[in-house]
């Protein structure tokens, strides 16, 4: 962890949002789950229960935290939108795409199973994610909105998008432009719409949704460089996947492109703008900014 | 096709019905696509717009018409209902799932062009469903309902949970439960929330959604069953599709397990079931029950 003295009560209110968070997770995922095939419930409790930083889903919660000081009404989309990250990092490591053995310091879901398997948990992931939107929300117009906002950045213009992308940059030159897309799809949209959706499920006001996605697409810019330079740094017993890896598979990322002192001073500048850009939040933006800086430094 | 003279209008219906359904299909998922990348657009559109029958959206369309008189309100769950069936055809085709190279006559998408764009158009067209489920429609009530019956059917209980079982059944001795669930989860339903989805967003009463729902649900275990019995008897190039394949496959099949002869009564019942449960539809009903006969007596 980073800087222990510094983040100590962070960490542990993290941690401790986590606990519940996964708590929801469960319950409400087996219950999505009764009557489904053994195999098939197993893998998928499998890959969505394995420890994990939960950032998006907790994004989901602080985010509706700091605009209604409540996190519960937040809690279906914050499950929905790991279902739809796990989904992808299940399909993700697939043979035929980036043929990872490795994932949260396990092995992944087609090793630990079988490949039928692992499409199929990965395929099932996805409607439940819209199934939970559906169920716990406050208006119909919230929950429509909030189908539309998460269907958007699953679908072929950013999630799927991104990695079909990142699979074309390890055979073609790439360059700045593509880096720039690739983040943006795969990942920074993800971040941001977690922000998006927790304040919209908390009724923010257009200026605060306006206010939280500056933060989410700079929050998740940030995110990508420094998980990118934690594979060219870090330690896979720290870091709990193979690291190197992209590396090796000739990725197209931020390091490899800008070099280190270029991409850390990218991902200083990120922060500082997803900073700004909860400055009228006040007090109760200050959750999500220690959260900025803390993945700014983080480790693993 | 069946008795030329008996379903000479029918056919006509449907082909132009079709053509529509094509065109709407086609134009609002290419809008979706805007700012996709090239080749994962092209995946999802070469799966989608291959020539087909088009069974699932139409039912959606003629169930709007038997409820309100008009398909349009129903047009786009109508294509969200053809993109999960598309994405799970896709994804069902996979070397490590059925291995299929030959799918309505032309080649699978994963031959046409690789693996990994195959399972990423898959996993790209179901948010793209959910997408359209939340655009066309009149009150958030309705799609909200739409959302979460489509979430249901395409989840681990239904279509995925289906596909699971299909797999296991051919390593393992099934027996007539499993040959049911199967049939259940993996086709029926879909066509089951087929015509609910049409229904709703025609604005049904309950009680008229009960009745489609038995209908879409006969009709459903009807077509499996055909399905079942031209992969035994059919020819693969009006079928369109390699066949025989089943049955080398060791897959679980109403002919299979019943013999031809029971599962033609069978598939007989229901259709019987579908027209009786359409019985206080009066005329409304027709196009419905004379699709109910036409899959009885298809022939591909």
């Amino acid at each position: 962890m980073v800087e222990a003295s510094k983040y100590r009560v962070f960490e542990r209110e993290w941690s401790s949002r986590a606990e519940l968070f996964n708590t929801y997770l469960q319950t409400n995922v087996q219950e999505l789950l009764i009557g489904a095939p053994a195999r098939l419930s197993d893998a998928i409790l499998y890959s969505l229960m394995a420890p994990g930083k939960r950032l998006r889903p907790l994004l989901v919660l602080w985010a509706s935290e700091a605009v209604c000081g409540d996190f519960s009404p937040a809690m279906p989309a914050a499950a929905a939108v790991e279902l739809i990250h796990c989904y992808s990092l299940v399909h993700d490591d697939l043979p035929a795409m980036d043929d990872d053995d490795l994932r949260r310091g396990r092995p992944t879901c087609h090793i630990q199973f079988d490949e039928a398997t692992a499409i199929l948990a990965g395929d099932a992931m996805q409607p439940m994610a819209f199934e939970l939107l559906t169920k716990g929300n406050p208006s119909p117009e919230i929950a429509v909105k909030a189908c539309r906002l998460l269907a958007k950045v699953a679908g072929p213009t950013a999630l799927v998008g991104g990695q079909s992308d990142d699979l074309r940059a390890e055979t073609e030159v790439g360059d700045s432009d593509l880096l720039a897309s690739i983040h943006a799809r795969k990942t920074a949209a993800m971040i941001r719409v977690s922000v998006e959706l927790g304040g919209l499920l908390a009724g923010a006001t257009q200026e605060q949704l306006k206010h939280l996605s500056v933060y989410g697409q700079a929050v998740g810019h940030m995110f990508q460089i420094v998980d990118d330079l934690l594979d060219v740094q870090g330690d896979a017993t720290i870091v709990g996947k193979r690291t190197g890896k992209d590396f090796q598979r000739g990725k197209l990322t931020y390091p490899g492109f800008y070099g280190v002192e270029a991409s850390i001073v990218a991902a200083r500048d990120y922060t500082s703008k997803a900073i700004r850009a909860l400055e009228s939040f006040g007090k109760s933006g200050k959750t999500l900014i220690q959260l900025a800086e803390y993945i700014l430094e983080r480790k693993h």
